[in-house]
Order: C-alpha cells, then structure tokens, then sequence
C-alpha cells in the first residue's frame, strides 16, 4: 500500500497534553487522533493492528468453541436493573431518547446475555454454550487518563460460557486460561495472572491479567520467591500468631489538649504503632460496625464486606459517629460500646496487650487495653491490607507490590444470575436446574497500548511480527531518481507476491524525514531502495535489533524468510 | 461448526409483534432478538453474515483506495455544532458525561472527518485520500418500525473522500459507483440508482440507491420508457406550455355562507381542479412568501428551498397568516398582497386564465382571476412534486411512482465543509485552496435485511452464496444411528478440506425439525445423511432451486464442485 493514500499524520515532538506513554507513542506515530478527552480516532494503521488483534482473539475463542455474537450499545435502564446494573459502580453514560425511555450505553452485558439464554435455551442438552463479541464499550469516568488505558470508549472482547454442571464450567475456565496464554504469546506482550478480587459474592475463581507498568492503577501483590501473585486487594499475607506475654495493666484514660491523630498521640506517648488499635466506623448495608486493625495497618474493605457477607460497605459519617458514640469521629474507641455495634477486628489485634486506642471522648485515648478484657471481639479476622514485605500466605518469600494495568479477567459467576433471573434449564432427570455460568474478557484497546509500552524505544514502537501494521516498510530516499522508482516498484510487487504486506513510502519527502517516520510507525523490517538502486541493492533494516544488510534484489525473498523466521 | 454449539433459536411461529417481513424472517430463523423496540442483538448467524458483507465492502472499498478507520461514537457537541450538526434534524441521541460535558451519538461524521483531514493534511501532495469506517450509528428515531430497515441502532459504512481538484473528485465518484455496483451483485440484492434530494446547498450529484420493496418509507420515480430515475423530491416532470386563449374576464368575488376548502369551493362552482390556483403560505428564513401551484398539484418544498437558496422553510401558522393578510390560513389569496410578500408560481399557473383562488377574507374565493394581471409572480419554476403519469422530464415515457428503502447514497459534497471550517491545502503553487470531499455511504444492516426480504420463500431465507452464514447445512437425521454418525463425520472432514463452511445439525431432534431449521436458516445446500448411510449414499438439496439429487460418498465433492457453480 502507498504511504501517500494511507493517513499516518506522524509528529516530531511529543504532544503536550500526552502523559501516557502508550498516547505519547500512538499520537506521535500517526496511529490515533484524541476527538475529546478519553475519546479517540482511530487512524488506518491503528485498524490494521486492531484488527489483526481482534483476528487473534477471534481464532482463539473459536478454537474453545466460542461464537461471536454482537449485542446493542444502547440497553434499556429497566432491563439492566433487573440484572445487573447495581454492580456498575456509577460508571455508566445514561440518556434518554425523544420518548423519555430511559437508556445506559453498553458497559457490562453478563445480566442481559444471561437472560437471553435463559429465554432461549430450556434444555441441558444446548450447554455447553460460549457467546463472545468484540465491540466498544463505555465508561463515565470522571476523568479520563492515562490514554488507552482508561478511555471513556474502549474495545473489549468479552465471553460468556454456560453449563449444566460445575464440571463442565471447571472445564471452559481452564480452556480460557489457555487460550488467554496463547493470545498474549501472539500479541507479544508480557502478562502475568494474579488471584483477582471478585465484587459479587457468589463467585469464585477471579483471575486477574496485569501487565506490570510504572503508570498502572492497579497494585499487584508477587512472592519474592514462589508463583503466589494477587491483586492488592485479593492478597492476603502469613499470619502467625505471636501473643503479647506482657501482664495485663490497668486500662486508664489520656486527655490532650488539643485534637492528635492516634498516631501523633502514641508518638507524644512513646507507644510504637504496633502496640495500637485503629478504629474504623463502617455502616454495612444498614449495621453500624467497628472494624480494628493496628495504627500502622490499613483496613481492607473487601475482607471487611465479605466477611459480613453484604454489598454496601459505607465509611461512616460524623453524625453517626454522634448518633451511635457520642463522639467525633476521630476519637471513636471500642470500650463501652452499645451491643448492636458489632466489632470485628484484624487477627494482629488479637496479639496485643496493653494497648493505645480511641477513647470515645473528645481528644480524649485509653492507654492499656486488652481486646476481650475491656471490650467484646464478636469475629477475629485476616481484614488488612497487605504491605510490602509481608510473608506470601504460601510462607515462602515476601510480598513485593508493584503497580499495573489489568487487561483481561476470568471469573467463575456461578449460578449468580441464573438465580436473579430465574433461569434454568431441565437436566436429564427432567429437574429444573440454574444454569452455572463463566465470564471471560480482555481489553483490546488496553492491550494495544499494553504492547505499544511494552515495545518501544525513544525513536517509535516496535510491533510484534503478527500484529504489526504492515510486515514491510519500503523506502525510496529519492523519488526523483528514476532507478530508485523502478526498482521499488519490483521490489514492492516481489514482497507482496512471497505474502508480506507491504507499506511503501513514496512520499516526495527527504530520506532523513522518511527513516526518522519508518522508525516511529515500526514495521518490523524496513527496506530501503537507495543509492545502490542501480546497482539492483538495497538495505534491509530489522526495528527490533536495529541490525542492517545489504542485498541484492534477487536474494531479497530468500533472505528475508530465512532472517524473519530467526528475528521472530 | 456443530449446530449444537450455536445459538440459533428458530421459531416455528411468526413473531406477534414482528410487522415486517426482514423481522419476521430473522428472529424465525434464529439470526437476531429484539432487546428493545428498534434495538438488536445480532446472534451467531447473523455476525457470519455481517462479517461477510463488511468484508466484501472492505475489499471493493480497498480496491479504489479507500483505507479504514474507526472514529468515536461519544462525539462532543460543541465539534458537532462547529460542523454539521444542524443538518441532523432532531434525530440525536444526547447525552451528558458525569462532570456535564454534552455528546451526541455518532451518526454524521463528515464535519468531524473534514476537520480531522484539516488538521492533518496542509499539501495538495496529500490528496486524494479515503477513508471509510463500518460501524454502528444511532438514529433517535420517534418509532422504529420496518425491522433492521429503520432501526434505532444500525450497521453503516460511510466513506470520506478528499480531493484538490473538481477532476479527482469526479474520478473518485465514478470509482464508488462501480465499487457500489460490484458490492450489490456480491450480496445478491437488486439495487436501482437514482437521482437523490441534498439538503444542503452547494452539494451536487446527489445519487441515491434504492431497492424496491412494498414496506419502503421512500418513492422512486421510475420512467416506463427511459432510464430516468429519482427520488420523488428530486423528480421533475416535463413540462410544456400550453397557454390558455381565453380572453380574461373580469376577477369576482365568490363567499360562501360557511368555510369550503378550494376544491370544495371549486367542485361547488363546477370548475375543474385545473383551473383553480392553490396558495401556500411559508416563511422563508425570516421572509414571508407564498407558492402557488395548481389545486390538483402538490408543493415539492425542497424545490422551493432550492429556488430560494434557504436552509429553512415554514408552514406558516395561523397568527403570521392575519398578521400579514389579516385573513384565515385557508382563504389566503395572491391578489392585493403587500410587496413584502413575494410570490412564486409554479409553471402550469403561468398557462392559466380566468381561474379559482383564495380571496384573502373569510369564506372567500375569487373568480377569473388572472396571474400577473391581478398580481405580480416574482418567478415561475417548477415547484410542483411529481405525480404518477406525469411526463418523464427526458420526454420518454411516464412516470411511474414505487415504494422503496434507500440502502446507500453517494454526494459530491465540494467545499461545503471546508469552507465552514476554513481548511484547505496548499496547491503547487503555494496557493490556499479549499479540499473537495466526496461522501459515500452503504446501509450495511439495512442490506442485510433486505437480501433476506428479496431472497427467501415462505419456509425460510435463500442466501446468496457469497454471504450465506455456512455453504453447506448437513443434516443427520438419526442421532441414534451409528452408521449416520460416522458419516456424518465423514462428510463433514471432507467438505471443510474441500473448503466449505459446514454446519453440522448435531441435535437429538427428529429430522423433520432438523428439515424445517434448515428451511429457515436458509443456506445454499442441504446435505442429509439418513437411511441410505450404511450404503454411503447422501442426499443433496440446493435451497434456491429446491432441487434434490442422492450421490455417494466418493463423489460429493466433485458433484457438489460442479452443480455449485452452476447454481450460481
């Protein structure tokens, strides 16, 4: 194909407003064009890639007995309330139509694809059933960032399988796992998979994919030395207990002048942080709870909502404080407090004797307190968030947290909503059973800009063989040279014959403008037809090793495939 | 591919709600769902077909140059109101982003892309170039109705072309007509061309593709004798002078005792239709103007925008008609009309005498009167919309009218965005010139739809080979038998090493339900395994011709390889 035909706006410099590397490189290189913040063109040589990608993702699914499928991006309010809508976290785009129906653009579909099937399919005998669809979905995000990492609209293929049984669902979540490690191979790029945090109780078997980067939102929790991966939310750390000997004191009460954090006033103390109880005020579904951790912990929610098996866990508030402790917020202890206020707390708890903690007065901490002694425990439970450096659960090696981008995700959903939308097929005995359904997706244009990050130096990207844009980028340095044009033009024809597609420069632009364009857009191998024209050679540079030869022009395709197939 | 392992829920029953054909045949084959009214779901087959269509229309698009892009569906409306929204007539989807920011669903994209080609392209060296993009617009229709016809959400591939010069355009447009040509006999659809209605000024060669059906939402008008073919707003009629000889009598005032329309008024004083003069009252831009055609025409408004060089044109109401002639709507009349109020006639008025009109006062009509006598006709033209039987405007033949849905559209749109958005290259003379664009746009779910409308009988659907969603069906009608079971599986090897797309009715049902599914789903050729296995013999069916042959084994594939391609 002819650069001149093809729109590849490259720029010199860095945009501005571009942070992201993953934008920095695609805008630079004439792959994309932003239309709004979060929102992007995508320019012919981004559609190349992103059609191969979704080639790849095509021939893997199938390859599982996936068919694709393609539902609406405008799906009405009603429809997705009686599903699932509530575990959408406030992220969707809602509109209303002339008639004042009310719609959300397309975000998540498991309720609706669900509720298909069960409409549809009323026998064991259809299932084993795998839907996917690769389409553009929608998130309203407060603030886009982070270029195809976070966009507003972003292309995700996701998957839905359906079983009569856990075994066969078992069964597709380990073909996936598969066919996940085979898409990642051929799109060459770097993933590691990571126990997940599942948000609907009911499911299991939550798999994370990240790709590590120093610009990801999301904290990946690696043993230093076994396989024990997890999501920051998910891991958990060795706990072994170590029980305070120290003999129980007299609790008494310390009252500061003015207002101290707990740690200030275990400073002004001189009690070290690991002898202290940090009190978290939560209303769980409508339950005023406490949940206690030491001061130099971090509570971690999700432990917290699945140990209380509820939906909705809500940070309390100053008048509740006042309501059910009489207190400000920041002094809130557990001593004294009403029975209907449970208190749950982190098993490190547990350990502590004599310790510091809120007094439920006004400025006002208790200096030697014994959790049972002075105040009842209702569940002692692992609630913290792990650090850097805790021991893997597996007790082999410690935790290192590292930051990333998740880019696919695998969840066991069960019979969540076969259950809420009373969907079920008859079994061989002619019962009715709900169906086990599988979630699988993978972000496509996250992966994109993953495999841009990931395959790049200062002078542009270097696309994976199978995914670049073109195989070849053929250079004429000087379009006024008529041996150089018409040994292109047989070197062009010659490549596309051996099956190479083929991107030719035939700009009238100097040689410097089209090497330094050649080496941002970043096909594999570039070909220059330059002063040895006459003599039938030309230059043959591979991006990703910068290694150069020269050929003659009847070497060229025997060449090629023996260093292509060496380079790859 | 194992039917079993498909979605394809056929229905034995027309849909109750399902009014058009393209509907009923679709959701009773099992290719769509409706999730709410004008929305699909797109199932298994019907992704095979579309995937097909894009494709065909990617390689003819490709063939003359075009390259893909995807541009967003969240457009912000400050771009769109910058560019072309005004032409969107209402039919947006709007919708805010969490911090207020305004969009409007994707639907016109040639301001957006003309602005994008602005930004990005500074030298006529650049042109021409094409882009295109097969994606999913949204049309915030009051009622969807005609099934995939006019849905709320559709399937569009819309090219963009951009030019330095008249010529190019010119060339481009030409290579799109052929292109649009070859891809209609690939999807087997019976396409006629015709003259089109632009809407906006400065946009030429309006061409617009319409296939006749009896549920359309268009007119075609068709001359029986010549090639002459246009959209009912853009036809004309011939038309030649036939001027009255009867001397002008003297103008009369006729009133009535209670309100009678002009043909009441007309029939009641034994004057034909011809002879009467029809007023209709408009506001133009900001300036009152009135047409007037013969009682027995219509006003083709566009004709009268186009005349008046105005984006918009009223109906006037009944508070502007006494403002301006202190009279009712219905008895406005052309005579004794302030000058601020000019007249326009149509051609067949100039040719009357003595004739009916409006008198300006309740109940009034006035008789002989005579144009340009008793009032002063700024211009005569041909304002009138065409009729059934009318003239063909090439003098050969007559107009007949026909029902039809527009599937594409081609535009030389010129300079009208660019100039809006003061982008233009610079030619070889360093000069700034304005970018010509061309715009081209195919109905991609519309033409699904239709294919199925103009290709199916009452059992079921007849694909065309080129996008049929499987070449071959096979059928075994015994699950239960052994020697049908290994043929089957023999057959099928076979025909996917010969190169076909097989799907396989694997399903524990009885052969008639398999025979009928079959019917429904409508691809090219039957294979049937049945009671003749166990000597190796199957049977073929070929859905269009319903024609039946038995063959063995060993020369299926040669029997198939030569009755195939003469099928078709």
């Amino acid at each position: 194909m002819k650069q001149s035909k093809l729109l590849i706006p490259t720029m010199r410099e860095n945009p501005n407003d571009a942070e992201a590397k993953n934008l920095q490189l695609l805008l630079r290189a004439g792959f994309i064009r932003q239309v709004s913040g979060g929102v992007y063109a995508y320019l012919p040589l981004a559609m190349r890639v992103l059609k191969k990608m979704s080639k790849i993702i095509e021939e893997e699914f199938e390859k599982i007995g996936a068919v694709e499928i393609q539902m609406p991006t405008l799906l009405p309010l009603p429809l997705l309330e009686k599903s699932n809508l509530d575990d959408y976290d406030g992220k969707a785009y809602n509109l209303k139509d002339r008639n004042g129906k009310e719609f959300v653009l397309g975000s998540v579909y498991e309720g609706l694809i669900s509720e298909l099937i069960g409409d549809e399919i009323s026998s064991y005998k259809r299932l084993p059933l795998t839907l996917f669809q690769t389409t553009t979905k929608y998130r309203n995000d407060k603030r886009s960032r982070l270029g195809l990492f976070r966009s507003h609209e972003f292309i995700l293929s996701d998957a839905y399988s359906f079983h009569a049984t856990t075994n066969s669902l078992n069964e597709m979540y380990q073909a996936y796992q598969k066919a996940f490690n085979r898409i990642f191979e051929r799109l060459g790029v770097k993933v590691k998979s990571l126990l997940g945090d599942s948000q609907i109780n009911g499911q299991t078997d939550v798999l994370e994919y990240m790709v590590l980067s120093e610009s990801g939102d999301k904290i990946g929790c690696f043993s230093d030395e076994s396989d024990y991966a997890a999501d920051l939310q998910a891991a958990t750390s060795a706990f072994t207990s170590k029980k305070s000997h120290e003999p129980h004191k007299e609790m008494s009460k310390v009252v500061f002048d003015e207002c101290k954090t707990l740690a200030q006033a275990a400073e002004d103390l001189d009690i070290p942080l690991q002898k202290t109880i940090k009190i978290r005020f939560y209303i769980a579904g409508s339950q005023p709870v406490l949940v206690l951790v030491r001061a130099d912990q971090k509570v971690n929610e999700l432990k917290v909502k699945k140990m209380l098996q509820v939906q909705e866990l809500k940070v309390a508030d100053e008048t509740q404080a006042e309501q059910y402790f009489n207190s400000p917020l920041d002094s809130i202890g557990p001593v004294g407090v009403s029975e209907d206020c449970k208190i749950y707390a982190d098993l490190q708890v547990q350990d502590l004797a004599n310790a510091l903690t809120g007094g439920n007065e006004v400025n006002t901490y208790l200096k030697n307190v014994n959790p049972d002694d002075d105040f009842p425990i209702e569940q002692y439970a692992d609630l913290r968030l792990v650090k850097e450096g805790d021991i893997s659960p597996d007790n082999k090696g410690t935790l290192q947290l590292k930051k990333g981008i998740e880019v696919g995700r695998m969840i066991k959903v069960g019979t969540y909503f076969s259950e809420r939308l009373k969907t079920a097929v008859l079994d061989e005995n002619g019962q009715h059973i709900p169906i086990q359904m599988g979630y699988y997706e993978l972000g496509i244009s996250r992966l994109l800009a993953m495999v841009v990050e990931q395959n790049s130096e200062q002078k542009g990207i270097n696309w994976p063989a199978e995914i670049a844009p073109f195989d070849l980028h053929i250079v004429q340095t000087n379009m006024d040279d008529e041996n150089q044009t018409v040994l292109t033009n047989q070197v062009e024809e010659m490549m596309m014959e051996a099956g190479y597609q083929v991107l030719v420069d035939d700009r009238q632009e100097r040689g410097g403008v089209k090497f330094a364009d050649a080496d941002l857009i970043g096909c594999p191998v570039r070909i220059t037809v330059g002063n040895k024209a006459d003599e039938g050679v030309v230059g043959i540079k591979f991006k990703q090793t910068q290694a150069t030869i020269e050929v003659k022009q009847e070497e060229l395709v025997s060449t090629l495939s023996i260093l292509m197939s060496s380079e790859s």
